[in-house]
C-alpha cells in the first residue's frame, strides 16, 4: 500500500494512493483504527507533503562502506548518529533552498523508515513490527560547515535540507532495494540497501536504547557513495525500488 | 506570569499560576486568543509537566568562558549548536533514568527560552519579540559518551536526560539572573546570565538563519562552571532567579 499525505486546499491530509488516484484516510497512517474513505481525487491534482509529520528524525552517518571511505572516514564500530530538525522537511516538488552563506552543498540519497508505533528497548527480531512503511529521503548536506562544526546541527539543519517522499510504501521488503540518485539526469549514486553497514533492524534496536521512538518519527539509514555538489538550477531525482522517485528542484535564496 | 502544563487525569492542560492557584488556559500559551479561565486547583495539586511541546530543542555548547576552560575547550568562534530529541523531556519530580550501558552522567543547569511565534532571519534587535518565556533547563549529559561519540546525540539524547521546569515565567528580564545548580543540598554550579558569551538575542538571530523557529520551540543557553557527576539517589536542583526551580531525583533504571 502506498500512504500519502497531501493538500488541496483546507489543510493537511492523509491518504491512500490506489491506480493513480487519492483515497481519504480518515484518521492517521499511525492509528489502527483508520478507515480508508471514498475516492477524493487524482494523484496528479494534489500536492504532496512529506508523508509524515515526525517527532524526531534520526540519523544515520557512514552506513555504506564505499561512502564513509569517499570522505575518507573509518567505518564507525556503532551506528553514528545524528539529528535534522522538523522544520527542514520539504515535500516532493518543492525547492532546495541555497542561502549566500552556505558552501558546498551536497545531496545523500537515502532509504527513510517511518516509524508505526512507540517503542523502547525493541529487539532486534521484532523491530520491524515497528515500521509503518518506507520512503525516499535526500539528507542535504553542506559540507563546508560539516568540517567546520564538529556538531553536524547547521551543515544539515537548514531549512529545505530534507526531502522526503513521494509517499510511503508500506509493503516493500527493505533488505535489498536499488537506491539511486540522479541530479539533471546523470546518475551520482547507484547502490543497492542490502549494502547497509548496519542494518534496519539492527538501527531500530540500537536507536531504541537511548530514545523512545514514537509513530511518525523518521530513520535516516545513510547514504551509499557518490554525493556530490548541487547548485541553483540542477534538478535531483532520488528513486527507491518499490517506493518511487522524489524530484526537487535547487533554487538560490537571498533571505 | 507564569505559565504551567500540567495533568490531572483528564489529559494535559495549561495554565497560568497565581498566588498558589492555578487558573486553566482556554488555548496555548502560543496563541494570542487564549483566555484564562475560572480557578481550576490548588498548584500542590498538579502533576506539572515540561511547559512545552517543542517541535524541536536546540542547544548551545560552551556558551559560559569557566564551563568552556574546565572541559579543556576553546571558545567557539560561533554559537556551537546541537539538538535534543522531544523524547528526551521530563517534568519536574521526575526521575533521570541511570542505565547500566551510561558512563559519567552530569548535570548541567541551562536557562532555556520558549520561543513564541514562528521566525526566520530573525534581527538581534527584534528577537525578544519572539520569546514567549523562561525557564530552567538541566541538559544531562553522558560524557564517556560524549568524547566517545563525536556527535553529541546519544551522549545528550536518553530518555529523561531533560528536565525542563516547572514553569514558565513571561516577564522575567532573563539579561542577568543568577542561576544555580544543587546536588543533595550541596552548590555545584553558580553563575549569572550575564556571563553568557552569545546573548540570547545573538543566538536567536544566529539560529533563525539556520532554520525556521516554531511556536513552543526550546534553546538552550549553555551551562556555566561547575558541571560533575550525579549518581541514583541524588537530588538535583536547578534554581533561576525570577523563574523558579526544578527539582529532580536520579535513579537507576535496569530496563
Amino acid at each position: 500500500m502506498f500512504l500519502c499525505r497531501y493538500e488541496m486546499g483546507s489543510g493537511p491530509q492523509y491518504g491512500v494512493i490506489n491506480e493513480g488516484k487519492v483515497y481519504r484516510l480518515n484518521g492517521d497512517p499511525f492509528d489502527v483504527h483508520a478507515v480508508i474513505g471514498a475516492y477524493e481525487v487524482d494523484l496528479a491534482e494534489v500536492r504532496l507533503l512529506p508523508p509524515t509529520v515526525p517527532s524526531k528524525i534520526i540519523c544515520v552517518g557512514r552506513n555504506y562502506v564505499d561512502h564513509a571511505k569517499e570522505l575518507g572516514n573509518d567505518l564507525p564500530a556503532e551506528p553514528l548518529l545524528f539529528f535534522k530538525p522538523p522544520s527542514a522537511l520539504i515535500g516532493p516538488g518543492v525547492s532546495i533552498a541555497i542561502l549566500p552563506i552556505m558552501g558546498e552543498v551536497h545531496h545523500e540519497a537515502e532509504l527513510a523508515v517511518v516509524i508505526g508505533k512507540q517503542g523502547r528497548f525493541i529487539s532486534e527480531d521484532s523491530a520491524l513490527e515497528y515500521v509503518r512503511g518506507y520512503t525516499c529521503a535526500n539528507d542535504v548536506s553542506d559540507r563546508d560547515f560539516q568540517r567546520k562544526d564538529g556538531q553536524w546541527t547547521r551543515a544539515k539543519g537548514f531549512d529545505t535540507f530534507l526531502p522526503l517522499g513521494p509517499w510511503m510504501s508500506t509493503s516493500v521488503d527493505s533488505l535489498d532495494l536499488s537506491i539511486r540518485c540522479e541530479v539533471n539526469g546523470e546518475v551520482r549514486q547507484d547502490a543497492r540497501t542490502s549494502l547497509l553497514v548496519f542494518s534496519i533492524p539492527m538501527l531500530i534496536a540500537h536507536i531504541s536504547t537511548i530514545m523512545t521512538l514514537e509513530p511518525g518519527d523518521v530513520i535516516l539509514t545513510g547514504t551509499p557513495a557518490g554525493v556530490g555538489r548541487i547548485i541553483p538550477g540542477d534538478m535531483v531525482r532520488v528513486t527507491i525500488e518499490g517506493i518511487g522517485t522524489l524530484e526537487n528542484p535547487v533554487a538560490k535564496r537571498v533571505s
